[in-house]
C-alpha cells in the first residue's frame, strides 16, 4: 500500500507539469507578498487570506510528496536545499495571530520567495558556485575587517568630540568608514575633521587606498580562482598536460633506440 | 524592365559613394534633431520642415533600393537590421499633426539616429556580440531580481510608515534599492530608518554585499565567456588540441613497433 | 669644427649626470609652478623671475644639444616626443607681458611638467601603450556617443520645461547624462522629472544599463586585447604553436615510413 | 643552562596551544581598544588598567621567547615581521603619563592589532603578495601624480578666485581633484566654475577620462602580472614549454635518420 503511494508520488514529482505548477504557486505567493505592500480593499484582503491558506497547504503537500518520493529518507536531509525548503514550510505553519504580530507573520512569508532559488536548478548551481567562492575570500575579508577595526579605533579616539554621531564609538565609526568606502558624501566628513586636525585627509586617503587595494585583491583572487577551475576542468575532459606529452616522446625515443640495437 | 531597375539598384547600393551619402544624411538628420532642442528663429524652422520631408523621402528611397536590390525578397526580412530600418522608416511616414502631437513626432524621429548603428558594420558586430552575451547573463539577472524583490518587500513592510515616499510600496522600494545600489545618498535613507530600527544598517549592508557579489559574478561570467570564445576561435583556426598531439604520438609509436617486427 | 661640437654634444647627451640634471630642472620647474599658487612675498617673486629665465634658457639649451647630437636631422622630428618637447620650449619662448596676460603665461609653463613624461623612458612606454589601446576602443566610444546623443535628445524634448538648467538643450543634456552616469546626485534629477512623468525612471534606468554595459564591454575589450598581445609576445620569443608541433610529428611519421620501405 | 632554556622555549613556541593563546591575547587587546571608545564606569576602567599591564608584559614575554628560541640571533631581525613585532612591543613599553598624553598612548596601543597580521601566516602571505605588486605599479602611480599635479596647477590658477576653499593652492586643489575622482559631489564644483568659465566642464571631463584610463591601466597591469606569475608557477612545477617539446621531436628525428643510415 505504501509502495503504491510512493511510486505514485515519484511519478508525480517527475512530471514537468507538477514542477511548473510549483513554480506558478511560488510566483503567485511572491506576487501576493508584493500586493500586500499596497493599500487593498476588504474583498481583496479576505481573498488573500484564503490564498495564504492554500499556498501554505500546497507547500506542505509538495514537501511531503518530495519526502515520500525519496528512496532513502536519510538522503533527503543531506541536501541543504531540502532542509531549507522544509524550514520555510515549517516556519510558515507556526500559527501567528495576524492582528498581534502581523509584521512578523508577513516577514516570514517573504522567505517563500527564496524557494524560487531552490526550485530552479540553474539558480541553485549559481548559488552553490557563489558559496564555493566564499572560503577563498575568507582571509581577504579578515584583513579588511582588521583595516576597518584599526581605522575605526583611531577615528573614534581622534574625532569623537568633533562629531559623536559619526565617531561616537568603534561600532558607529566602522559604519561611518563603510560610508567613506562607498564614497557617499565622504568629503563632508573629511572637511569637518580637517577643521580640527588639518592633516586628517591622510586618515581618509590611506583608508581609501588600503580598502581599494584589498578589494582589488579580492576581485583578482576570484578571477584567478575561476580561471584555475576552468583549466582543471579542461584537464578533466581528458586533455593531457605538456609533461605527459614530453614523457610520451621520451618513451618513443627509447623505442627507436631499442630498434637500432636489434 | 524590372530586371534592369534591379541591376541598376544593385550597382547603386554597392557604390561606396552611395553608402557615404546615406551616412551623411543620417548625420544631418541627427544634427537636425539636436538643433531642435535650441530656440530657433522662424527661417530656420521652415528650412527644417523641408529638410525633414527630404530626409523622410530619402530614407524611404534608400530602403526601397535595398529591398529591390535584394535577390531573394524573403531573405530581406530575415535580417533583424532590415526589419529595424523598415520600421524606423515606416513609423516616420505616419502623418502626425505637428501642432497637436509635436512631442511624439519629434521622439519618433530620434530613432533615425539608431540607423547609424545599422549602417556601420563595426557597430552592428558590436551590438550583435552584446546581444549574444545577454542570455548567458539571464540567470544572474533573475537572481538579482529575486534579491531586489525580497529586500523591497522587507523594506516596504518595515519602513513604510517611516518614509512612504521611499518605501510606500514594493515598486517604489525597488527603485529606492536601485538608488542604494548606486550608493546615491544611501546613508541618508539608512540614518532615517536607523532612528526607528537601530539595527537596520544590517538590511542595507547585506543588500549591498549580495548585489555587489551578484554583480561581480556577472562580470566574471562575461570575462570567462569571452575567453572561452577566444580559445574556441583559436582551435577553429586549425590549432590542434593537446589530445590530438597525444594521439598522433601514440600512432607514431605503433608505426615504430610495426617496423621492429619486420 | 661643427663635427667637434656635435661629438661633444653626443657625449654630453649620453652622460647619466646630464639626464639627471635635466630631470632635476624639470622637477624644480614643476615645484615653481606649484609654489606660484601660494601667496608669496616680493623677494621670492623676484627670485622666481630669474629662475624662470634660467629654466627657459636651460630647456632651450637642452633641446639644441639633442638636435645637434642627432646624426640625421630629419629623424629628430620623426619622434613625436621630440616634436612635443620642441613645441613646449618654443611656446615658452614667446614673450608674454606678465602684467597683461599673466594667466596665459602661467598656464603655458605648466606644460613643462609634461616633459617629465617625455624624459623618463618607462612613462613614455606607458603612454605609448595607452595610445595603442585607443583605436581599439574607437567604435565602443562611438556607440557610447550615439547612446548619449539619443538619450540627450529625448531628455531635452521631454524635460526641457521641467528644469532648463539641466535639460535646456542637447549639449547641456549630455552633460547632465554624464553626471547621471557617474551616479552623482542622479536621483535628485530623477525625482524632479518623475513628478511630471511618473514613468521617467525607465529613462534613467535603461540609460544606466546601456552605458554600464557599453563600459563593461570596453573594459573586457581592453583585457582581451592585452592578453592577445601577451600570447603574441610569447610566440615571438620562439615558442612554436601547436600546429607546428603537429606538422613536425607528421614529418617524423613519414620519415619512419620511409625507413620501413628500405 | 642557557641551552636548556632555549630548547624549552623552542618547544613552547611550536606548541599550537601557545600560538592560540597569543592570538587570544591579541584579540583581547583589540577588544579592549574597542571598548575604550565607549563610556565606561570606574570599575571597568581600573580593570582595564591591569589588563593593559598584563598584555604589555605578555607581549614582551612572547617576543623574548621567540628571540631566544631562534637558533641564529641575526636571522631574527632579517624578517621584517619580527622587526615589526619588536617595534610594536618596544613602543608600548615607553612610559607615557596617561593623564597627560592619553590620546597618544591609546593610538600607539592600536598598533597591537596589527600583530594579528604578523601572527596569522595566511594574512602574512597576503600582505607579502600585495607588497610585491606595489613596485609594478610604481610608474602608473607616478603618471597619475603628474596628471593630478598638472590639473591641480591649472585648477588653482583658473579657479582660485572663484572658490579659495577648494582651489586655494596646489595642495588643496589636489585634494579637490581626488574628490572629483571619487565622483563625490563633483558636479557642485563643476557648476560653480562653469558660471565663470562656461567651458570648464572640459577640465573635469578630461581629468575624469585620464584618471579613469590610468586606473584601468593599473588594474589590467595587476591582472596580467598575476597571470604571468601563475604561468611561471606552472612551468616551475616541471611542465615543459612548447619549445622544449619541439626540440625533443627534432632530436627524435635525428635518431631515426641515424637508424636509416645503419
Amino acid at each position: 500500500m505504501i509502495k503504491v503511494i510512493q511510486s505514485a508520488f515519484v511519478r508525480l514529482r517527475h512530471k514537468p507539469s507538477f514542477e511548473f505548477f510549483v513554480i506558478a504557486v511560488i510566483i503567485i505567493s511572491a506576487l501576493e507578498i508584493g500586493a500586500k505592500t499596497y493599500d487593498l480593499n476588504d474583498t481583496t484582503i479576505s481573498v488573500m487570506k484564503y490564498l495564504d491558506v492554500f499556498i501554505t497547504i500546497f507547500f506542505l503537500f509538495e514537501i511531503v510528496v518530495r519526502f515520500i518520493a525519496e528512496e532513502n529518507k536519510k538522503d533527503f536531509f543531506k541536501s541543504g536545499w531540502n532542509i531549507f525548503d522544509t524550514l520555510v514550510v515549517a516556519i510558515s505553519l507556526i500559527p501567528i495571530n495576524e492582528s498581534e504580530m502581523a509584521l512578523l507573520a508577513r516577514l516570514i512569508r517573504i522567505f517563500r520567495v527564496l524557494r524560487m532559488i531552490s526550485i530552479i536548478p540553474e539558480l541553485r548551481i549559481l548559488i552553490n558556485s557563489l558559496m564555493k567562492a566564499l572560503p577563498r575570500l575568507g582571509y581577504v575579508v579578515l584583513l579588511m575587517f582588521i583595516i576597518f577595526y584599526i581605522y575605526a579605533a583611531v577615528g573614534s579616539y581622534l574625532f569623537q568630540d568633533i562629531n559623536p554621531v559619526l565617531w561616537g564609538n568603534i561600532a558607529i565609526s566602522m559604519l561611518t568608514l563603510f560610508r567613506v568606502m562607498t564614497f557617499e558624501d565622504w568629503t563632508d566628513i573629511q572637511y569637518e575633521t580637517m577643521e580640527v586636525y588639518p592633516m586628517s585627509w591622510l586618515f581618509y586617503m590611506t583608508f581609501i587606498f588600503f580598502t581599494a587595494f584589498a578589494f582589488l585583491n579580492m576581485v583578482i583572487g576570484i578571477v584567478v580562482g575561476v580561471m584555475e577551475e576552468e583549466h582543471a576542468k579542461e584537464r578533466n575532459i581528458g586533455q593531457p598536460s605538456m609533461l605527459e606529452i614530453q614523457q610520451q616522446i621520451a618513451a618513443l625515443s627509447k623505442q627507436i633506440e631499442h630498434l637500432g640495437k636489434k
